[in-house]
């Protein structure tokens, strides 16, 4: 296994290139689709599947790939993160998020430095985010090691649609987001209550783990 | 492997996931296709192989992920599901649609009772289910248990179109989209004609598999 | 392996259910989309790819999936398909591939009995189904046998796209779509250039495979 | 391993392929989709993912299917391509990348020699270029044997929408693209400096490689 610096360098590259993709494809997709938001998010998703299965398959062998703070979180309670490295595991999370929302803004010729306008609340959204966290973890939780990547990215693929939230699920990613005053942004204002929703739902999703257990192939779980 | 009330539980959590994707992905693709029902269905179409493919790959070691009556039928009559486990499994598979049902509609802001009222009927419609659940069938006897998910996943995304019903080809699916007045409803009263359509084609699939038989790779079915 | 009216059976239902699946999405498409015709060739395109890639995998243990005439000449040549097959082999795909045009009629609600109206010719054309074969049969002829049907339908994918004709790539697709006068149509005298066509780019594969020969992990192929 | 001449008319033949998807399936991309840029890099996308896939699975075990000069650079280096070879090599790539780009225009019918008129340039471009192509050498270089060529096509896919520039990633596709006046084209005073941030961001992708070096699974890159 990697030294901690280098795996905190690796979990802050693949955070930043993760923010890139989504933040970056989400302002391809709304200049390119003419005004259908449909459109638009379907390149957004597409964009995000195959750049998250990618990122997970690279960056697992090194940091172990989580880019996301409820599951670094849920990891270290797992015995699967040294405890002491959570926190600095959530602090280069966070600084990828934002670094890599200014390099999609630095490859689309925007202002670097941006705060997004988009208020993204209310029960529907917060269910939602609490939703698409839950089985985020769900997945990372009882996938088995050798499909975690293609599982993750198909989930969040479907997730960007089923939920009303486009799901973030990801407090790094509602961080980073808030740099962005493009399509996949998200208002400051409206971040403590999506991250809220969001560790909620890794909650649930840690309980409905351990309701079904080991007796199903776990070992297989990362 | 899981004792009953788990795998009841399994099934009914697995189930209601898969309604939320079909309902929810359906309402967002609505929501953002500005009329154009192609793009709709094109998202509503993703976000379910995308969510079938994890909930399957997710619940199968904890229930075998039926998520269908139809399925549980046939595997019931195989020996592959405890006879007397076959009517517990089929009414959490009920709920579970229906709680799905709702479950999208708290997402998206919507009224959580519904009825749909969009019709669904004809021969057109009526082989479609046919074929659609002979397909579904003859990929879960037939396809090798490592690629069951990923197959199951990649049909039901071509039966969406190739279907003139967009295969429901699921009892429980049809139950709970009747509580839906949104794009994958449809009405209570076409309910039934779907039910015995798709239960004709589960038994053509079971003779066809029949004549073709062990000689193939068969251990390999799950 | 399984006797030879059983691989006919298999043959047959597997191309006529290909071909249900490329007419089937095609109407679909079209009825869907608005007159937009890149977002129906999508929607057919996806059906397309998630319906050959079971299909195969479902029938290839049975009678080798061929479901094109080009694929098991081929086959016969290099004594992978018994020569006294051929013929047979040939006539239940052309039956399969008309029974599968009406078996979408019949889901469709349209008469069953059509004939194309779609004029398909010209050099480009013509270059294109060439093109288009060949791709084909060097991926069938050097893929691994355990990721043939992802790769087809990959190809097949791509392929629809990329050539000027979207890929009919096989004489008893020509001779099924022939009996649809919708989107996935070809009219009949369009047909014998097609298939020329294809059996020349069947031909160069052939020549192609053979100079790379077996020094590659040539056992792998099918 | 193959001789060289048979090594350097696979890697010509794949780069030809890989610029036919690429530029016919941006022109019936275009032609198709009634002036909706994003329908018609939607459809661009999709051809693409699936062409490198089953390019890179075919002619891998051939000659390495490397298609891109900056890949066969990087190779030499480390000492996965012979030396001597690197000249005929990338050759060869721009000899197949506009062969390719003129067998695109063959099947559509449109004038063989072009020269493109699209402009691309500008800081963000060039940055999006050099990002494009460090994640593809970062890929490439840390990719499991067994899934690099999904990985790739994954990527790519990703990359044509998160990079301003639609990620040509590779001095041959800038090059071949130069000979077509069509969606995918890139006229040719804009090639040199897509180059050089090309192997820029090829160059940075050697030195993260190396910082993370061999501790993690190595010996499963190519």
């Amino acid at each position: 296994m990697l030294d901690l610096p280098r795996r905190l360098l690796a979990e802050m590259l693949g955070t930043a290139l993760l923010l890139a993709v989504v933040i970056g494809s989400g302002i391809m997709g709304e200049r390119l689709a003419g005004g259908n938001v449909a459109i638009a998010l379907l390149a957004n998703t597409l964009a995000t599947v195959g750049g998250l299965y990618i990122l997970i398959e690279v960056f697992g062998p090194l940091s172990g790939a989580h880019f996301n703070p409820a599951v670094s979180l849920v990891m270290a309670a797992r015995g699967a993160l040294p405890r002491s490295a959570l926190i600095p595991y959530v602090l280069v999370q966070l600084l990828g998020a934002m670094l890599g929302a200014w390099l999609a803004h630095a490859m689309f010729d925007l202002g670097i430095l941006q705060w997004s306008a988009k208020v993204r609340s209310g029960w529907g959204q917060w269910i939602a985010e609490a939703v698409a966290t839950f089985g985020l973890l769900l997945v990372i939780l009882r996938a088995p090691a050798s499909r975690v990547a293609a599982m993750v990215a198909a989930y969040i693929g479907a997730a960007y649609w089923f939920t009303a939230s486009t799901s973030f699920a990801n407090p790094a990613a509602a961080f980073g987001r808030m740099f962005s005053d493009s399509f996949a942004g998200i208002a400051p204002a409206s971040v403590p209550a999506f991250v809220a929703a969001q560790f909620a739902g890794a909650g649930l999703a840690v309980v409905v783990d351990r309701v079904f257990g080991a007796e199903a192939p776990f070992s297989a779980s990362r």
